[in-house]
């Protein structure tokens, strides 16, 4: 970003991770060189220095970029800069933090400051952070909220987490169609700010009904004296709070909104969408995918203690031991055709590892087109016959390279045929579960991001030394 | 959505897919019967009805759904939809599909189309679809362009595809700081429409150098009389369009922007970047991520010709056969300890096995990290120790459990230990290099997202053949 003084600076925030971590160990340096010097001094005062100087700097960074750097330093030193950081903006930071790191915070902080954590924040965003929070003390934010507030509350708590409800937010403009655009402003210029994200305001009638909406960029270039009926758009998307969030991104990506209404089944207004939710849905999203395939359950705080880790790892590593163990089952039906030929056991992992790759490249095209919504009972077919076809010159032409290795080390045309054959064999094994497997996942109600490649790779695991050792049994003893 | 008709029914996207299949099958169903029927007759006339539906069902969808149809469309019955489209929506179009079904639509049109087609589009659009142009083509855009848009598509397509220029548009609204918002709201006024994704105004110069920004939600609520200097924001992000668009991208969601400032070296404004364009670069880079993962070179048309798929599916499986050669290799080393022992080749892609999962889980941690900007050498060594005492638990655990089974199963102790000494030893291992893989990578300043899973698999699956091949040679033979 510009190094204008004027526009802030974003660009040195890794710097800034790097001084406040640096002034932290001179702190602790300098804490046991007074332990050292005068053990029964106990706190010296010779730290004030580097306290103020990161102080400062705390204080002048965005609470987004205060959790940024929370997240990034280890327990100690995270809760350090946590102590240091003004009261009034705790809630904003915890907002912004993972989850994994919030637990963190939250376990340092007593009932009185997370109630005051809580009360610097709109109803909606309470509910974000509201399941980290004790009950108690949700009870007794509940309590501090004026009615109005209390039932915004309640509602946005009510929606499961991949709901548009729990994106919502209340911060909307309500106009009347039968106003005209200077009375428009004038109203709003009552008002001591516009809500972030205002791109536009909703016309509803006496009953909240939504009626359609008013841009503020149509706003802005209508004669005064037209009335919001005759420019406000009547074609608008709105959702349902139930609607699944995925389906509420996909909309604001194709039709490029910044905001959206959310109404009931009466279309009656009840909040919005704004793009800055809809983009962090998004980015955890495509987060959590990727913990997934990765064999993560959930985000880790990058300092989590060695337990916690282990508990984000046992579940995927539980489930590849198993299919482990099944595979090495299967190999030891085959022991006798093994000790007859040992070069079995040596080309096996190669029939096996290439069928796993070739099949999680079809789980991810197919995985993929599933979260578009781009295949149906109608295409179906017809992919499965593309990834068949794709699967049978991978086959030939991957199984000659392998039969020729196998040929070339073995000096036996029949060993490298049979390499051949199920290369071959397990590629179409691959290509056929690599299309059903997230097809039949999806077909259940469950979300073939998950799980589908730890499957395909125990199918063609097992299914490939089974297939490679069978045909080996057969053909070559 | 909600079912009320005056709201846009994106909810039904599905359904038009289904629709629009159903009446292409349809039309293919009569043309063969009128073919059998009379089968000099060749174009029948009975196909108009369903056609006359599918046209009126494309006209009322929005570009972004038309190309949504395109993508879940087999080449043969996409080609007919696009036939289909108006021509005057033809650009937009092209916008909204994937690079792979650009290429599949363009094939099909000569030059005159392409360049009525880029004629619909601003110069940041023709740049973003200039790469699958013929060459002749872009030149003639350039004829046809006004000289200062000629400029901007010259700005646009000399930038990278990864940096803040390539997702810059130059739909800027600029005003003086000196005047007052009631001139601002007059100037306004005189425009037809806003651009969309305006929510603010560049205050500039005379010599076009930014000053700051003024807000919409800031002009509405304030006094007419006010001048923008007193009300603007004088602390503004701005950007320098050879960042890269991944900061952007991070800055948008940190600080929950609409729009941004892009100036150059002396802070001349050259255009704007919106959260529309960093929200596809977000869903770009995590789906290119998530296909690299998965195996794929790139993004995949769903119906490519066979030989198309291949091309993008064979990087990942040649390099995938090489480190399966040399497992295989690892394994040929101690093929006369298997010939002794055959439990030891049902045992071994056991150990492989989990420590490609154990490898994987902390490369992911890391690679996430990483591209959060979380690490630096401060911080690194902490990590490292963490990722050791994970991998040391781990490896007990674990590795007791599948002793144990090789006990069951085999009735040897000794074979037990050795087991579990080798799932040990290999989780440590991958600890070590799920760590170093990913830094390294880093450091030399490659992606790593990519690569590293494969490298670290190829680690994990050698180093752990290697380790248990020879721990069993040394103790059990």
């Amino acid at each position: 970003m510009t190094k204008a003084n004027k526009l802030r600076e974003t660009e040195n925030l890794q710097e800034h991770l790097q001084r406040i971590i640096h002034l932290l160990r001179q702190q602790e340096l300098a804490e046991e060189r007074a332990h050292v010097a005068h053990p029964d001094l106990g706190e010296s005062v010779e730290k004030k220095p580097d306290l103020a100087e990161l102080q400062n700097l705390l204080d002048r960074l965005h609470p987004a970029d205060v959790a940024h750097i929370l997240e990034a330093l280890p327990l100690e030193e995270r809760l350090i800069v946590w102590d240091m950081v003004k009261a009034e903006r705790d809630g904003e930071i915890l907002l912004e933090v993972s989850d994994a790191v919030r637990e963190t915070l939250i376990a340092t902080m007593n009932s009185g400051e997370m109630l005051a954590a809580a009360e610097q924040l709109d109803a909606d965003e309470i509910a974000d952070i509201a399941s980290d929070l004790p009950s108690e003390v949700i009870h007794d934010v509940f309590q501090s909220l004026p009615m109005e507030e209390r039932e915004k509350l309640r509602a946005a708590m009510s929606y499961p987490e991949d709901s548009v409800g729990a994106l919502m937010d209340f911060d909307v403009v309500t106009i009347r169609e039968d106003v005209t655009m200077e009375v428009v402003l004038r109203y709003l210029r009552r008002l001591d700010e516009l809500p972030d994200h205002t791109d536009l305001l909703f016309v509803v009638d006496r009953g909240e009904h939504l009626k359609g909406v008013l841009p503020l960029n149509r706003l802005l270039v209508s004669d005064p004296n037209a009335t919001v009926d005759s420019v406000m758009t009547r074609q608008t998307v709105a959702f349902h709070p139930n609607e699944k969030a995925h389906e509420a991104a996909q909309a604001f990506e194709r039709y490029d909104l910044v905001s959206a209404a959310v109404v009931n089944g009466e279309d009656k207004l009840m909040g919005r969408v704004t793009v800055n939710a809809v983009m962090d849905f998004i980015r955890e999203e495509s987060s959590s995918e990727a913990l997934n395939l990765g064999g993560l359950r959930q985000e880790e705080d990058l300092f989590a203690p060695i337990w916690k880790s282990l508990k984000n790892r046992w579940t995927w590593l539980a489930i590849n031991l198993v299919t482990a163990f099944i595979a090495s089952r299967v190999i030891g039906i085959f022991e006798d055709s093994i000790e007859k030929l040992v070069a079995l056991a040596a080309l096996m992992p190669i029939i096996a590892g290439i069928g796993g790759n070739s099949g999680n490249q079809t789980i991810t095209m197919i995985v993929r087109a599933l979260a578009l919504g781009q295949i149906n009972a109608a295409n179906a077919r017809k992919l499965f016959a593309k990834e068949m076809g794709v699967s049978v010159v991978n086959g030939l032409v991957w199984g000659s390279i392998v039969g020729l290795f196998a040929f070339l080390i073995y000096r036996s045309a029949s060993l490298g045929l049979v390499m051949t054959l199920a290369m071959l064999l397990n590629l179409l094994l691959a290509a056929v579960l690599g299309v059903l497997i997230p097809l039949t996942l999806h077909k259940l109600g469950r979300d073939p991001a998950t799980g589908s490649s730890v499957l395909i790779t125990a199918v063609t695991d097992s299914g490939g030394f089974f297939i490679f050792l069978g045909l080996a049994t057969l053909f070559l003893l």
